[in-house]
């Protein structure tokens, strides 16, 4: 992936780790050796890997499409993937797609140790969630390797601060995704939380950023849930 | 992504399609247009997009790591997905790691037709679910839009064909996978289905073909998984 190796950066390959360790040998006709450094970076490619697989246990806010149970944050993950492949047209020119994709594949990793926040907790929330989630991601891209755990970090360093078209496009595809749900659950969150419209449509603020055509269609989509009344376009007076 | 641009085909955005629409407008203030190529082709999209979800509700016979329930396919997607970013550079030199993420993230949406085979089934069963997935690829990959359908199908049958350096790595990891969720679940399906030890050992060479070094791994692994019990190395002579 050229500059864009996210987290490829192995040495290229010696002998195979672990053909050492033929099917069947009992163990003492295998001494243990001191490991040698491929092998080591391969177990620990592994944990980390493992360690991912907890993510299928974090549940999420939204519904999946048939309403039947709550999206967990690793099939959430893979929605945001082939969201952008696509949607990935609509990201701005020059866009490096390769990255998004990426990123969005480990962009909730940290909710392993930090959970699923709901997207319209208040600010308090937001701001303990924020230091929850650092030190899931010193804890968590630590398990790979040396230069490797930096760049994973550094992804997701990435797609937190919103600084690069690729991080803006992630985010704006995490942002989508919930909406799409939520529009073919009778409203799912917004109706669940009563969910006020303006703190929805600044949620399309930033799909715009990421992309003003995905933006525009969200703007379409929360006009036709306000029209399905699964938004309120104004606060109601009979309301408590 | 280049020549490796597997689902983006978009022309460069025009204006935001939807942007038409304003929020709270009244259908009779906005007489219905002739859709433009644009919105119409972001339709699609979404359609398609909105479809992959149902991926969430196909069962796979693996169980995650917690042993508490099965895996689905859409988080089995991901956890591919994050291991070509962790393990890509066990990948031969010159493979490209973008293709294989694109590969992995759309390589099991026949299922959302065609329903998960357990790999170790007949092969008669397995005549009829490639039959089965060609069907469910003709359907599913033309809800995109015309250049994108073709380009994603493209994609399908190059995975199931394993002809490249691309397919060949996404199979190897799609191989390994189930095989380090039964190591953490108790031998998981092998112990299951009780699967001959042989059976298990002809995948390791297709993990093998895709990147030796993983294929050593597999094959260390399941040296001890035999060790473990999990898999009986010889007949037993007192099975029924």
């Amino acid at each position: 992936m050229g500059a864009d190796e996210p987290l490829q950066h192995e040495p290229p390959e010696g002998g195979p780790p672990g053909q050492d360790l033929r099917e069947g040998a009992p163990p003492e006709q295998a001494p243990p050796e001191r490991e040698s450094p491929e092998r080591e970076s391969l177990e620990r490619q592994i944990r980390f890997v493992l360690e991912a697989d907890r993510l299928k246990t974090v549940a999420r806010q939204s519904r999946i499409t048939d309403g039947t149970r709550q999206e967990n944050s690793a099939e959430h993950s893979w929605h945001l993937a082939l969201m952008a492949l696509a949607l990935g047209g609509h990201a701005p020119a020059g866009t490096d797609l390769c990255r998004v994709l990426a990123m969005v594949v480990v962009h909730d990793l940290v909710e392993i140790d930090a959970g699923d926040l709901f997207l319209y907790s208040d600010s308090a929330a937001h701001a303990r969630q924020e230091v929850a989630e650092r030190a899931a991601a010193d804890r968590i891209f630590a398990l790979l390797p040396e230069p490797q755990a930096v760049v994973a970090r550094a992804l997701w360093d990435e797609f937190e601060e919103r600084r690069t078209p690729e991080a803006r496009f992630a985010r704006a595809l995490d942002r989508l995704q919930p909406m799409l749900l939520n529009m073919q659950t009778d409203g799912g969150t917004w109706v669940a939380h009563d969910v006020p419209l303006d703190q929805v449509l600044s949620k399309v603020e930033l799909i715009e950023e990421g992309s003003p055509a995905l933006g525009g269609y969200a703007r379409a989509m929360i006009a036709r849930a306000v029209e399905r009344g699964f938004l309120r376009a104004v606060a109601d007076p009979d309301a408590g």
